[in-house]
Formats: structure tokens, sequence, C-alpha cells
């Protein structure tokens, strides 16, 4: 099976070692936590806590890639480059990360794969573990301790899908007031994990 | 020419007799509004005053088509009928109410049937009167006294764009606020009317 074939296969200190050579020191602190609270989430919502940690491990390979590298990359492998990303190709990170963990460590488990190219924007129809990955990246200690963040914590506890929806949500409000681009990736997955959650839902406006 | 020949042919006794058979009164008094905004808009931007009053008298012929009737006939015209649509087709009565601009009254300039089309949700690259539009009817004087929108009629005096872009980003607001679907083009109008406006611009997330 490949989920269990590609757990026995990752090395966890090689892993480690190649993110000394490819990502600063705060960022590698906040890879660790994001393979913790991955993990703990996992634990919380009857999912396998070691695939979380993997996925969590792995998921910003490739963070500190140039652009033009990371263009090349997701058009080698015919990623999907929507207008956003070619304005903002470090939005491709997380798709590439993915190609990188197949790449330099064979990963091959499909969950991890999506868990690493979904955490920034999410998908619509994304699995749990996906769901965990996209929520321990915004929502690890680092991220900092504000009333609004330690609810969306909480939630991410209970309801997985409504605690993706409100993520987005507050990412959207910070998109808004700085006045960056939003993926429409980023809405398709906020549109569908809304749809899941319980209140207001079907309509867009009155 | 398309423009004058239509402006010839509209018979606005007519249309506003339709809408009192097909629009309750205080809709036909919101029209009566988005007319009369988007004529002094359009000339304020030089752009023909005239022109602009008939899209805004027929921007909402559409608005009190039952749900089926707006999918029925956007699918027999084969406009784009997204996931949101489906989950709320009042959003296609912008687009099915140019089809019977066309239908009843015989509309053909093409710039007053995109306008009426790109009324609710915009559309990236739309043209101005389009935008004129679009800014009418979201900023008509019964739409309220706000600071905030009174900041946002008067940058549609000087800043086409802007304005569009700051429209659309307060009615994001109230998406996310009312917990209601956020449509696809409404974002990707958002995105073009940012890029087109000064500021930061190219980035969609740190």
């Amino acid at each position: 099976m490949s989920v269990s074939s590609s757990r026995q296969v990752l090395d966890r200190q090689q892993v480690l070692a190649w993110l000394k050579h490819h990502v600063p020191a705060p960022r590698q602190q906040h890879i660790l936590r994001v393979e913790e609270m991955a993990q703990a989430l996992a634990t919380q919502h009857h999912l396998n806590p070691e695939t979380a940690a993997q996925a969590g491990l792995l998921h910003d390979l490739a963070k500190y890639f140039p652009p033009e590298k990371l263009l090349k990359l997701a058009e080698a492998s015919r990623l999907e480059i929507t207008d956003v990303d070619i304005a903002d190709p470090h939005l491709l990170h997380a798709d590439v990360s993915a190609l990188v963990a197949q790449k330099e460590f064979q990963v091959t488990d499909a969950e991890i794969l999506a868990a690493v190219a979904d955490h920034t924007l999410g998908r619509p129809g994304m699995g749990l573990l996906s769901c965990v990955v996209f929520l321990a990246d915004s929502l690890e200690p680092g991220r900092g301790n504000s009333p609004e963040l330690d609810a969306l914590r909480d939630l991410a506890k209970t309801d997985l899908h409504q605690a993706v929806w409100k993520t987005c949500d507050r990412t959207l409000a910070h998109l808004i007031t700085h006045q960056r681009l939003i993926h429409p990736r980023m809405i398709a997955t906020r549109n569908w994990a809304l749809q899941l959650s319980p209140g207001p839902k079907n309509k867009s406006k009155s």
C-alpha cells in the first residue's frame, strides 16, 4: 500500500538536513511547528498522525525557490498556472513542494503529496489530511495569539471543513486589507468548505 | 453604427411600461436612480451619457425572474454557468437581462448589452461603460449614505477602475460577513481592476 510504503521510506533526518540548506532557520522552525500541529490535529480527528506529520514536514520544501524556478518547474510538470500565479509565482511553492517531495525524497503517497500541494490555497474536494495540513500551516502557534486565531484553533479541533472556510475568510480579509491579488482557487476552496459547513450556504447575494 | 441605431430604436416609455409589469415599484425606483447615476458618471468621464442611461434603464429587466427561468434562459443561450450560479441562480439575472433587452426591445448595441450583463459581477477587461453601470448599480443614492459609500461615490467620479476594485472589495466583505458564496467572476473582476489601479498590485500573499 502506498501509504505505508511512503511512511517507511521517508527519512526525517534526511529531510531536515535538506531543509537546512534550502530554508532559513525561522522557516525551519515554522515547518517543525506545522509538523507537530498537523500530527496533533490528525490524532484529534482519528486520521493517521504519522502521515500528517510527514506532510507537515514536507509542505514548504520549495518556499524559497526563486519565482523563475517555481514557474519553470510548474510549467515542466504541466501544473495549472493562472494569471494570479504569473503575477505572483510564489503561490506555486505549494504545488512545487509536492514535486520536490517526489523527486528528492521519493514520496509516492498521493494523500501526502496532495496535502503538500494544497497547503496554501486548498482545493475544493480536498481530503481531510489536506484540511489538517492547510490548517496547521495557517494556525500553528508561531502565527500569533489573537482571539480570532485562538477561535480558529479551537474550531479546527472540532470541525475541519468549517475551520478551512473560516481560515480562508481570514486570509481573504488580509488580502483585501493589503490590496493583494486573490487566487481563484482560494475562493473555490472557501465556497466548497462553506457549503459543507452548518449555516447559510447556498446564496451568494440577495 | 450600432450605437446610434440602438439609441434611436429604444423607446424609454415602452421599457418603463414593461418594467411596471415585471418589477416591483421599489425596484423600479432603483432602476431610475441607476439610469440617472450612470448618465451622470458617463458625462463626468466623457462617455456617451445617453448610452449609459439606456444601459442603466435596462440593467435589471430579469431581476425578478424565478431561478428556474433564469437557469433555463441561460442554458438556452449557452451562457457560462458556474457551480455558484447553480447554487444561486439569481446571479444570472444580469446576463439574462441582456438577453431580455435583445428580445423584448431589439437592443443590438454590444456596449449596452455588455454593461447590462456585467452589472452585478463585472468582468475582467470590461469597458468603461460597463464600469459606469456596475458602479451606478452599487452606489446609487438609494444604497445608503455611509462614509464608505460616499467615499466610493467620490472615487467613481475620478477613477472608474479603482472604484470598481474597491466596490468589489466592499461586496466581498459583505459576502464574507453574511456567509454567502463568492462568485469566481467577482474575484476576476476585482483582481483585474486592482491591477489597473495605483498601489500594491502584483502580489497575492507574502
